[in-house]
């Protein structure tokens, strides 16, 4: 059997084992020996100690050199000179599908950053195929060899059938089924529409009550100090949106404990250091502070995996031991499953990594088997990653396109006033431009003067068949067409292009590999990731999606994009302002108006 | 209706009109304003702002001056000016028996105390009704004004029929059936028997098995730092029997919560000074301890309450802010109710308590409502209070003694060997002495030369009918006679007297009042606290107990008695070293032999 979450046996099969060694009664499977230990519950690293595991657990924290080798012993022994031996890492928040990849091939990037339990939110396959999505990637993630829980998904559609079109409809209902279905659905996923939540909306607060009702932690998006209290009144008790120092300092004064985000330093997700500025510069204890990651490309997350969070946080003046706890035993704790993950106690999971005096993740053990030694994957990791889950056929038959749709507005024949959607680094928030079009031959003067170029969304689950049209200002592209199926949150297909045939051409090749980005240019395309499951992920693993995101990035930006991939993919996302564009037209936020291209 | 825990509307039920007061489209029910605000989540004290109620709920605490009065507003204010607003108290360890009062009694001395919610172990009562008896006082908690959880009994019998006669046997199917059964089960109770759990005893790791299955924290007993993480190792995740430093230091070290106990300083059972220099001396985070009051005399309940426990930690050490989370939001964590109480975030209980710059307890409400002011009783408390639960009859039919019990034993016609049981303070350990009797005409020449008395244990369950002799010494009984129905943990009739005629009057007065303790002089009663329930609990008021518990203590240190009376009822307890006597005889432990009073 390849090596899965299921590997180690539940705890109540195994204590008398594990008592009998510690007690020094029965011998250990394996120790791990000659490390310091750094213990998450005191926040302190002892010198002098060993480690000893037991069926894929820790049965006891013993001195240096109780364990003696003996003849005929079966217990193995890991000299651990030199490391630091941890817990392995939580990320308590984490979209699988950001980084393109199913959950088994995340696994590798995960635990080759030390990390070994992820809370994931699959809202994106969720969008797309409602719950038999989410249940596919429940499946998937039981044959990862990684700890994968839940957050379930609580916010699908991001808005309404009136402003968008999506392809799940996760209503109050559905979602308790999930919980009750599925043991690893451990909380409620971050509730988005935070102004309905504050207002009192019925959907939303049916959904809240599904978590409340069952003892479940509720994850929340609050944008703005004046709405956390009514999130935490509403049963929000996290969030990964702390943005800055103040509503950091909110949100774990209104009792919701706060993941600080660590993103790549050159996007705007990057919220930690501002954050943590609420134990830094204001005092508050730690105690209910993580990390987390959030959203990864594929590439990045081989860079910036939560290992890196944990040294952000280092670097932002956290105590080695404060911000190691912060990205284990924490997150453990806010899902009450300290029991059992996130330290360096008996009757936990041995899931350890061995770390460097910087805290970079050196081996990595996932129940008590070594999995990446020497930052490299172990052959007993490479049989577990050539098994993956596959995902069922229906998943690859996600993307459903109205036929012959056109891609471009008609040329205006008189002067009009455009609704233009003006892009701006970071790229979260988009303007609304109105912009003044003279008569012209050709759209191509319009764009010459005001910087402008199509945007595009096409309908693609089959529903409505419906097209929208729009203009960008300040994209930046300067020939050609770049394309998506990863258009949050319906993900529908957004397209935006200086010409109709090279658009064309995009939407045919998204259509042709049934989903996917790719970038066009002169009628040929230049870049494409292939994105077969869900129009979201790839079936191929980690480092080959990761060269194929890399791949296109640098084409990206060669094509002259000022917002990168993962920002062009936001511009649908109609719950933040100014103006959005969906396959129902121009939508501005927060006024939720349907705005016509022209007029 | 009066005053109970589900006074308070299930969280889901109105997260909408939580919301609507948060943000201000709606009133609340109540403000408390002038004070500062304690937050337990970043341990600081805030000046400047008040607090909203709404449904017995936290809806916000806002910029201090926010609520205006206005015509005809049904909102009440509060004024706290000079005090700290604080969660209440969360004590996470106690036996109500102790106290000899009923759940719906303790309420009224735990709310003066600013305690809201405790997490008790009716152990005693199990030991004597078993599932029964759990049951009856899991209603009591109900009907109590008081958040009451149950760490369900896990060790009843303390050892086996083969050393004593319980009324209760729980076994791991029973104790599966009451988690399931009653919500408010949320953890396993104290696994006293922590030999057997590290040497892998079946029944014991099947008991812990239905807690681990469910998910429940487990608490445990482990004396000696050698069984620690075998203990740990079998899923024991807190403990409140960190009697040292370094112990505690271990058991924090292995995952273990620690619950510091606070008890009269005269008492063995104030282990908190030694155990909290694992924080003040070894370093360690105090994030994963807590404090915790375990047992009480009925009258010092009122004196030394979690509220003085939390006032022990400041007084050892820790900052004002770290010991009250200690005992508010540490154990609501613990036990996975952090969203529920502990803290001042929206959405929780609003359970609250006014204290002034000492942290003693001035005012408490509970579930919005305002039980204790100024120290008093408020009619609304006084009126739950007069509506208590009603124990059924079988309650008070557990005395069922054996017809004409013989109490004292045969007066030696030649020189023996007995094996006497000695006392000394602080009277936890009891020493096994072998003392050499030579003829004599009478006990009374005994008694004299060797400072010993009668000790008889009768069993009362009407099980096997035995009567157990032994001899005490050391205990300073001058004449008379001591009884109690009290005798741990079977419960059955522990004597101790220097003549038949008195003890026979004892027991006789115990029979009479189906269960209680009594002193017995030269044939007369001079002092008795009746005990009618289950032979623990009387069904007085709290204040009323209380004066009976002052009245027999005095009495019993005027009878000579060097053990108090809460040692006394130790003397059956045969998981304790050397010697204990039950209604099987002489025990001794760990060696679990039976012994002949006379070799």
């Amino acid at each position: 059997m390849p090596l899965t979450r299921f590997s180690v046996p539940a705890l109540h099969t195994v204590t008398r084992q594990l008592a009998a060694v510690a007690m020094q009664q029965a011998e250990p499977d394996l120790v791990i020996r000659g490390g310091r230990v750094f213990s998450t519950y005191t926040e302190r690293i002892h010198e002098g100690k060993e480690v000893w595991i037991k069926s894929g657990r820790i049965a006891a924290v013993k001195p240096a050199g109780t364990w003696k080798k003996t003849k005929g012993s079966a217990t193995r022994a890991f000299d651990a000179r030199g490391g630091i031996v941890a817990p392995g890492l939580v990320d308590p928040h984490i979209h699988i599908e950001s980084s393109m990849m199913t959950a088994c091939a995340y696994a590798e990037a995960a635990l080759l950053n030390g990390t070994t339990t992820i809370f994931c939110d699959s809202h994106e396959i969720g969008n797309v195929c409602d719950v038999a999505g989410i249940e596919w990637m429940l499946k998937d993630a039981r044959v990862a060899p990684l700890n994968i829980f839940l957050t379930v998904p609580s916010t699908v559609p991001a808005t309404s059938p009136k402003f968008e079109t999506a392809g799940g409809d996760l209503t109050a209902a559905k979602i308790g089924q999930l919980f009750d279905k599925w043991p690893e659905a451990v909380a409620l996923g971050e509730k988005m529409d935070f102004v309905q939540v504050a207002m009192g909306d019925e959907r939303s607060h049916a959904v809240l009550g599904e978590a409340i009702k069952r003892g479940k932690p509720i994850s929340g998006h609050i944008y703005g100090r004046e709405f956390v209290a009514a999130g935490a009144a509403s049963g929000i008790n996290d969030t990964h949106e702390a943005i800055d120092r103040d509503i950091a300092d909110d949100f774990l004064e209104n009792g919701v404990w706060v993941f600080l985000r660590g993103g790549p330093p050159t996007t705007p997700w990057h919220s930690l250091p501002e954050a943590i500025k609420t134990v830094t510069e204001l005092g508050a204890n730690p105690k209910r502070v993580c990390v987390c990651t959030d959203d990864r490309d594929a590439d990045d997350l081989f860079v910036f995996g939560l290992d890196w969070v944990v040294r952000e946080a280092m670097r932002a003046g956290m105590p080695r031991e404060t911000a190691l706890s912060m990205g284990s035993l924490h997150p453990a704790t806010r899902f009450h499953l300290d029991n059992e993950i996130g330290g360096m106690g008996p009757a936990r999971r041995a899931d350890l990594v061995l770390m460097n005096d910087d805290l970079e993740p050196q081996c990595t053990w996932y129940g008590g088997e070594l999995v990446v030694k020497n930052r490299r994957v172990t052959p007993l990791l490479e049989e577990a990653l050539s098994q993956p889950y596959r995902y069922p056929k229906a998943a690859y038959r996600t993307v459903k396109l109205p036929r012959n749709p056109q891609l471009t507005p008609a040329l205006p024949t008189k002067k009009v006033t455009a609704n233009t959607i003006r892009t701006e680094l970071p790229g979260i928030i988009l303007f609304h431009d109105r912009v003044e079009l003279e008569a012209a031959d050709s759209w191509d003067a319009h764009f010459a003067q005001h910087d402008l170029c199509f945007v595009t969304v096409v309908e693609r689950h089959g529903k409505s068949g419906e097209v929208a049209h729009g203009l960008l200002k300040n994209f930046g592209l300067k020939s050609g067409a770049v394309a998506s199926s990863v258009g949050h949150d319906a993900h529908n297909i957004i397209i935006a292009g200086t010409n109709d045939a090279d658009m064309q051409l995009a939407l045919a090749t998204i259509k042709a590999s049934r989903g996917g980005v790719c970038i066009v240019r002169h009628g040929k395309v230049v870049a494409e990731v292939a994105l077969p499951i869900a129009g979201l992920l790839s079936d191929l693993r980690a480092r080959d999606v990761a060269k194929a995101s890399t791949k296109l990035k640098r084409a990206w930006a060669q094509a002259g994009c000022t917002l990168p991939y993962m920002g062009f993919n936001l511009i649908p996302l109609s719950v933040i302002p100014e103006i959005r564009i969906t396959d129902k037209g121009l939508v501005t936020v927060p006024g939720m108006q349907i705005l016509p291209l022209f007029e």
